[in-house]
């Protein structure tokens, strides 16, 4: 029996709630919500750094992540939120540097990705669900800290003649900026190239009338004035918004979640990890009981309304295996459950398309297959008798790096031969971070058969049928099933993992890119890279000596 | 005086000729030229490695290379190009593996960069030039031996039980295919993603109707039939070819080149390093008489016209500086000379646009500026008087990462206030590797401004106006000057020049993406990355270990 490396007492866990933050300040008052940034210097989430000036760590991020899902689920009166900084001087200097100075080298890159994440999930809040967040900077917003302002949709600056945007990594920490900025002040903000690259090496940042004509903010005010503007402007969003003022929001309960031995158990979750080797069998359950009838049953059901309960667990499981088991690499992904059931889901969720929770759910489900897209692990589908890839579920197989479908049945079972199904749902509501759906990027050669496949929605599709339309990668019988998978499964624990990280990320993402993907494309990669060179992780690197007054020497050699 | 680093004897030289390949073969009958790939085992740039199975390293590119440039210029009657080997049983190997066990990371980056260049440039043949590429595989094509395919139009592969393509760089390396493979895989040929990622992992490749099926090549003959098909193909492809079947070449004769203590020098183009200031000053000259009356008068010039000179030249410098001369970290861009002959010689490629030394002088000065948009070194461009930057010349300033222009003279000179000039040259000829021009780059948030610009052509614009315009970053008078100017290139000096590439990598491409600019930015961040792993180059790592029959145990860590 292998033993349990990973226990409730020494993982990170995500759960947290708004009565247990320690760094943030959640308000709400009508149709606008406030976020102040508090963070308690002595409450990093491991020992051995003080988060001055408002930095963060992981802990302070996964509460800001928590306040953002119950900000859309808890509340669907607020139409806008507002970001500020609950202390005097400062709104926030970003991730904090001797934790990552500490941090190996998988933490650093996880940590960027999941703050990215959530930094995503911010303009997907503007953009999607008539939540509008903006941003009041009252004291010096530094490196991550401008990064979150860059995420929301409107940056209000004290013009104080101290307090500034600014992003110091590169000057001070020899590392870019991790969260997006880049990327964000060129793609997003549209900030002139040559503008942010004199920026971008300025320690103290812009600040006033030439942060808002380089379009670094988009407004400035006087300090007095500056909560009773963002007010002002968080209220005009509010009026757009299409968000119900007097419905009542559901509660993101607690997830029943049980890590025992090498087991993760959800309710309709369950991973299996296999250390030797090397991967973890992750089990979606379709329904188990009949759906809600309409909007009420749906709202009635709450967190227990299968799609978002499913969306709930795998996204906690998908960010519990990133951090806590980076040596499982590859993901075995199958379903389990009564197709008809996830068809009637799918059903409910599209003809429901506009109630709130119902948007809701579906744009979680979207972030939550994306967050699979971006894994650096891995990703096999097994589709197997008694699966149930129906519509959402089968984008599962979509998003794999390869997926194995039985063609038949088990010698042994009486389960009839696995079918797969298309739902309405696999073309257009969860769409990938290149803003593409899975099948279109899957067949950008034949965008034709895109088209084809749309008229084969409700259809039970057989393993022969599956492969013929593209739709799995291979469909072996019963007797090439075992060895074909378990030759997939073996070889890829003993492929390098960095090369795999680097191949699936540049396989994944063909066709357009969008900000997300050259997030995590192009910038993070970048950042992958300094994160490993000697000028900055070294031992007189520039992380490593920044704080104890030396200076760093830098091998002068370029690429 | 400093002493000279690089002399002509041991700087890596990009200059070669036909008569000196020893490592391919080129044969030109009629509209038709055969290009085989002959490798000499011993023909290595340096000792140390046996290049066997027609692997490659820099020096047989910088061939290849040659070779592309010389059909372009040298054989207007060349519509159509076969890519193959002259072996019996292998096409290409790909990159020498010894050769990058044994190279630094910054050699390894920059022969990918300049290799991935070289496809770049067989594409541009391909689609712009009247010179469609093919490609007969006539043996096993691995890694960047396909990759070399991949680059072609057009892919014939024998079908004789043993020929196959590869990309066995992940499996047996820890490393990726290293010249845009995967990039070429799900975005040109638009292989899907989970048949590239099974592809990618079997070492031994596809062959025959399976590599059809998967758009890994177009077609496959029987090996008695590969070279007539590839022939016949060719002629195909050349008769719909523009190319002029009757005109002269113009002959690529060596370059006046003299490198001299920390100087380079050219006819046209001159550069002086400071190695303490880890910088180096370029200047391109304008024309220094007049240019010719007609298209007749270009061809009578040949090499000698002023455009192509200056793209040889500047070309050959960037491939000089970034191999031989990497501490020199930043490159101050200069123009020197009379801004109305550099306005006609703009002028006159435009009024020729459709002869075809003309788009080929257009389309190698296009190359040879978006070397420079990808190159990992800051460049600053200095518009003092007595330049001329005008339109072609303009675009040094706009690929730059910022710019000075002096407002008004220096106290010591009598020479007048510098001027700019936009020309047609500005506004399509000359795109970025994104497809986008540097001024729609640059003014992505405002796309208004590129139209106003156009109604500015060939006006004399002055520092204040410059700035006003957004033409330039900034427009410092006498006083400021030479504190601004100094202080920008030190502290550029003092930055980590991993850092500077990330950033500058990040912010020179806003907006829309190509496969240039994926493979640039995603997939090279990505090799460069695991080019610093342990498990790719740690003493038990993959490219350490190959050949020596050990197997390298890797760290199992996903990031």
């Amino acid at each position: 029996m292998s033993e349990a490396r990973v226990t409730k007492e020494n993982a990170i866990d995500f759960a947290t709630h708004p009565d247990r933050y320690r760094h943030w300040r959640l308000s709400v008052d009508g149709a606008v919500a406030t976020l102040a940034l508090d963070v308690q210097e002595d409450g990093g989430l491991r020992p051995g750094y003080a988060l001055k000036l408002n930095s963060y760590d992981l802990g302070v991020d996964i509460e800001l992540y928590d306040a953002v899902q119950r900000l859309r689920f808890e509340h669907p009166e607020v139409a806008a939120v507002i970001v500020t900084s609950a202390k005097d001087r400062v709104f926030c200097a970003g991730a904090n540097i001797a934790m990552l100075g500490q941090s190996s080298h998988g933490h650093k890159v996880n940590f960027c990705k999941f703050t990215n994440e959530t930094r995503n999930a911010i303009e997907d809040a503007s953009r999607f669900s008539g939540q509008t967040w903006l941003c009041a900077i009252n004291g010096t917003a530094a490196g991550g800290g401008y990064e979150l302002a860059l995420a929301t949709d409107h940056i209000i600056m004290a013009d104080d003649g101290s307090t500034a945007v600014s992003l110091p990594e590169v000057p001070l920490l020899a590392v870019l900026p991790g969260t997006g900025g880049l990327t964000r002040l060129v793609d997003k903000r549209m900030v002139r190239r040559d503008r942010a690259d004199f920026f971008c090496t300025v320690t103290e940042g812009v600040k006033g009338g030439r942060a808002v004509d380089w379009r670094l903010v988009d407004e400035v005010v006087p300090r007095s004035r500056l909560i009773e503007v963002a007010r002002q402007r968080a209220e005009e969003f509010a009026q757009r918004s299409d968000r119900p003022r007097g419905a009542k929001g559901v509660e993101l309960t607690p997830l029943n979640r049980l890590i025992k031995g090498d087991s993760v158990t959800y309710d309709n979750v369950e991973a299996a990890i296999d250390r030797d080797a090397g991967s973890v069998s992750i089990t979606v359950r379709g329904p188990r009981r009949a759906l809600p009838a309409d909007a009420a049953g749906i709202h009635a059901e709450g967190v227990a309304f299968w799609p978002l309960a499913v969306a709930r667990e795998l996204d906690d499981l998908i960010l519990h295996l990133r951090f806590n088991e980076p040596e499982i690499g590859t993901w075995v992904l199958r379903t389990e459950g009564d197709p008809d059931l996830v068809a009637a889901a799918d059903a409910l969720l599209l003809a429901h398309a506009d109630d709130w929770l119902v948007r809701e759910t579906v744009l979680f489900l979207k972030r939550t297959f994306k967050r699979l897209d971006v894994t650096s692990r891995s990703l096999i589908a097994l589709i197997e008798p008694g699966s149930c890839f129906v519509g959402t579920l089968l984008e599962l197989a979509l998003a794999a790096d390869r997926s194995y479908m039985l063609d038949g049945t088990f010698e042994d079972s009486n389960l009839p031969p696995p079918t797969i199904r298309l739902s309405g749902m696999n073309f257009g509501p969860l769409p990938m971070p290149n803003d593409l759906t899975r099948l279109a990027s899957r067949f950008l050669a034949e965008p034709g058969r895109v088209h084809a496949l749309a008229g084969r929605l409700g259809e039970d599709v057989d393993a022969a049928a599956a492969e013929e339309l593209g739709l799995v990668t291979f469909a072996p019988d019963d007797i090439d099933w075992e060895d074909e998978v378990r030759i997939a499964v073996e070889e890829r624990a003993s492929f390098s993992p960095d090369a795999m990280t680097g191949m699936e990320a540049n396989l994944r993402f063909a066709g357009p890119e969008t900000m997300e993907s050259k997030i995590f494309g192009r910038l993070s990669a970048w950042q992958n890279w300094i994160f490993q060179r000697p000028n900055a992780v070294g031992e007189v690197g520039a992380l490593k000596l920044y704080g104890t007054g030396k200076r760093s020497e830098y091998d002068r050699k370029r690429v």
